[in-house]
């Protein structure tokens, strides 16, 4: 190529760059927009459809990649203190929105997969073989980070789930599962939460008190009634009360739950959680409340992806196997339950809600700590995006 | 690296593949994962927030390069002529309506990039320039290759839309535009509607004497009433009603509004829509009528998505100009216009409705073409993915 | 109030309305729009939230009695017989997919409810007791209407469903279970499908000859190719096949799955629905192959309805009981099962797609019946709504 | 009937509800889903799509209902200076939230209204005149109490909006127009920002100091480059960006500007805006960052329930008049405009973000004070509710 045809090839851009980037180089849009190859094609019967199969698991997979990077930056902050730092705490519960915003939009994005017929998908699944959903190595990174824990996960075709990996895959997964995940870094968040010192307000001691004396005070209440189903409904309901706030304030029963997999966080942890429910507006715990509510919003939206997910499953190959050899549709339904739900403690609280006036007062010193945090110097918030 | 090494790194993934293709590689996420790369940490001072804004843009070209293949095969069953084997009709209408649905997700998919504010765009905005949105490529093939014509673009930083892409883009959007575009393939078609030969059903002939009766009929009900307001003001709406009819069969008029642009599509192509609209529950006109609704589907879309992106560019920026230099906000406000809604005509056929009696009665025998179409025997169908 | 008083109370509707009607009016606003009492509020502790609660629990039953509209008028349509005019299809499967439409909006509408947190709705559950959404009379309706039967409804608090209800409520529902459900309608429908008769072009005979034929060429082909691990499992997955395939044209066995409830259509339905689905490109088949993937678009939308629901409630109230006394939570769980989707045989029937040319092929005169109805006269069309 | 009958008809609810209230009653479905009349059925000609227009219309005031709800509480809020109690601001922020989540959903409801088509509509619309949408009360209310002023309005069939409704109705806007709106109450909070005082941070002075400092040393950098193109342009820029700012320190320009109507709130509410701005991440701010950002949402998601409704009105009645007599699309179109943007200075103030280090630095002590909130006795969190 001559030099002057060389400058007219550019003429365009060059009056639009400015020497500067342009768009389609800035995306790198010659890998992105380039990398869709059907098997079909390659192997001489091109089907129409497969485009938008690859596009679609694309398009699942740069998701994944985005809410890895949000992921990884909350842990950070997590992990290096920073968010002892109470103005990292904005940028913390943006960062976790915008997870639960990504996955608002994956479980729409069914919606364009199911586009496709059973039958279309017929045409060509047999080029897809082994390959399969299961092998998506960003989402199991992303399970592990968040804190699907390896034990309560449901085993596929009898087969470890990192065996279905390449070694350096198998690699990064097993090596995420031993750094600390949000569930661990947000428990000991938690645990640290002002107002749980028991040499302070001490909120769990005085919330048992609390407690207890309201139930006593129901009870009398109810004795006093002139019999009836009524009162001894009543009665009922509220000895099931009490036993439930009792096994409440029983550790040993905690422990068990733990080790059994039904609870997830450290009793602190819990006491943490529910003192931010109880106190959620006052200054200081309404964005730590935000934050605790977009961690169950992250939990309920994964779990609908894994039912969208199953219900499309179902749709395209009835109950037979999927494309990697997996039972499929019945693998895929065993994982919409609780044991993949991380938070699931937060939901659970639920359960222990008490009337508003059973909660102990903050007195006005016990009020002002609520509304300070410690001065802190740290050139923190203005670096962290540039280490 | 020793043989059985090798072996070994590749010893998880041999179980899962079998020697056949595996998930990331068919989906080539080494390139579509790993084609993040922030100019602002280049440049030394890496903002967080740029991932996101480069995945999401990633995410949209994705779903364009979607969008074009389905666009390419429909205008490529429309050129061949294959359109006329019946057959088709359903391959068309879904991958119309898949197009339909992907707008639907990218309009939706605003509510992540949302999620960043003008603040935190402001902190790597610089790093872009002069890269803009206006770039895209393909966004413009796709504007090109639906119909928005090159004399209705509202013209961007006073430069011709082309001079803002290099030189082989260039080549490939004046190509796109010499191409047929789908407002014209479908206007084409539209011209075949059955029933509209002038030796046959003639249906126009009808529809205007039908009409002009059914006015007349209408007039001699007012004159007969008692003078009143009312009278007066059903006088008037009738001869408005009237005035519009008498337009609708001006064909003078319709080649006006065409150089206008204010129309786009021929008169007889008119004719074809507004007989598909009349018999639409005829089965013969049943999935044709569908494909009209998926066509206006479309427009909307393309223009909700134009206005979502307006929303956007204002948050983001204000009312100063975009990266690009472009003026953003006031630029992108001017194409959310009916100038850049391509079926306009189908739209504003619906000036035009009449009471269903009016509408003039199929005989059995010219109903009975609408039940027929003749039998082919073209191995198209089972052959086109495959060509 | 003075006669001139009321001339001026009306004057500017006046005006607007020149006696016509007027919004307000038209929508019954003066119900709608103050029906909304908070229990919390007359029991002397007005909860702010309850607000939303009522509104968006009337939201619903606006919609279930849109659904139940359309859903009534499918069902005429059926029932009456004026299904076997082809132009009712497009009327028919307009109705469904609006029901589709809304039922998507209904998933969504969660979302606003979700605004609510656990320890707001806290503070007016008590208010409510024993009210609850299991007494949905609509929601039961629509459910029997399409087609859940009774004997597979998940019991509820050891009672059956109906004694839930008050008298004439639970009169409504018996009688809801007696009319003939969509899905018994659809069942009618696909087994006229034109191409069952035995006498005529045979599909299933056809279909199972072409299969067993296919599976013998394949078995050929195994044979020849040298022993190896490959070889084995090509046998083994083609035996399994071949059990498949012999199981689905065991009308025995498809009587016992019938009897468990495990298939739900009869064996000639069956056979028309997977004919329509191979044959769905014919012009006669379009649009009946639209309402099939409407059907199950309804089922999956219903599940994910439930779904969305159980998320709910799980977040709302933990794992105690609901406000009716319901073990709520997991109730609801074990409504989201295959047992409640009605149209179950058609994603299953994905288990039974071969390829292409497996699909026994129209002669020219079997195909044109494809394309033919014959002309019916009814003025049925013009005149269904207005009866 | 006789008692024992009356007990009968009682029977299955009785065992349901125990004498509390039951789900039925508690919504009063009766009024809420026995609300549909429609007209086309009253004039003897009923059409089955008004069913869903009716519907449809309904849902929307439902939820119009459910905005003014909690905008009437936020205002409360504001008005009633409760909002100085820092702890009110989670609820405020949660309302404000909970009316962004219901535009959400009512700007997605059009897509089942969209499922009615121009030809349906036809079918009915001449029994709705001269009903119009315009007729919305609560739509206007929920104007007018945001903050749409009655001199930015575009006219409406040349008459003043007021006029198109009823007397009382009309009064019951006129008093919405003169109690505070919420941009009148936000405008009042913003003049309150902590740091903004003369006396104290004095934030405005600072910044002015600093912009006009760093554009300076901007400056001098660039004279000390060798004359290019891009030096000159750079120098260009420049000048643009201190012209800019300049405007901003100008409050006569931005009293002119208000007097436009182009701003809308005071100079001291738009510093505080700013300032919240750029000390988002001070624990103090992050909320009032939120809420901010929230008001942009609403705003936003109105303008696009606008547009979403110019889109339905073209696609069903072309570019003639609505059925009250409306130009229709013309005017709706014309309100999908910046002078209906309420907190449109929001937005603008994107065109005055700064490079971090020109943000006034807080000196430790007057960080102190974005931390600490005095303490306030009130017992208005709790007793808000029931008041």
């Amino acid at each position: 190529m001559k030099e002057d045809e060389a400058d007219d090839s550019q003429k365009g851009i060059n009056k639009a760059s400015k020497g500067g980037i342009i768009y389609g180089d800035y995306l790198q849009l010659d890998k992105v927009v380039k990398a869709q190859v059907l098997q079909s094609e390659l192997k001489g019967n091109k089907i129409h459809d497969e485009h938008l199969f690859i596009v679609t698991h694309q398009a699942y997979e740069l998701w994944f990649k985005q809410i890895l990077w949000e992921l990884d930056s909350v842990r950070e902050i997590f992990i290096s203190g920073h968010v002892r730092d109470e103005r990292n705490m904005l940028k913390v519960n943006t960062r976790i929105h915008r997870i639960v915003m990504i996955f608002r939009l994956l479980v729409d994005q069914f919606s364009v997969l199911e586009t496709m017929t059973a039958l279309d998908f017929y045409d060509f699944r047999e080029y897809l073989s082994p390959a399969s959903g299961f092998q998506s190595l960003q989402f199991r990174l992303l399970e592990n980070k968040i804190g699907v824990p390896d034990n309560l996960r449901v085993p596929y075709n009898r087969r470890h789930y990192r065996d279905n990996f390449k070694e350096h895959e198998s690699e990064m997964l097993l090596s995420s599962e031993k750094e600390p995940c949000l569930l661990k870094l947000v428990e000991k968040w938690l645990e640290r939460t002002p107002g749980l010192e028991g040499d302070g307000f001490n909120f769990w001691k005085k919330l048992e008190a609390n407690i207890f004396e309201g139930v006593c005070l129901e009870k009398k209440k109810i004795v006093k009634m002139p019999d009836s189903e009524e009162k001894e409904e009543m009665m009922e309901e509220l000895t099931k009360q009490k036993e439930l706030f009792t096994s409440l304030f029983d550790i040993k029963r905690h422990e068990h739950l733990l080790s059994k997999g039904e609870r997830r966080i450290s009793y602190k942890a819990l006491q943490g959680a529910l003192m931010i429910y109880f106190y959620r507006e006052e200054p200081r715990f309404q964005v730590p409340f935000q934050l605790l509510s977009n961690l169950m919003d992250i939990d309920t939206l994964m779990t609908k992806w894994r039912y969208n997910h199953v219900c499309m499953v179902h749709r395209m190959i009835g109950s037979k196997a999927g494309t990697g050899g997996s039972s499929g549709y019945h693998y895929l339904r065993s994982t919409v339950s609780d044991r993949y739900k991380v938070f699931v403690d937060l939901f659970n609280l639920a359960t222990f809600l008490i009337p508003r006036h059973w909660v102990p007062k903050l007195d006005p010193s016990e009020h002002t700590f609520l509304f300070t945090a410690e001065y802190c110097d740290s050139s923190y918030c203005s670096s962290e995006d540039s280490d």
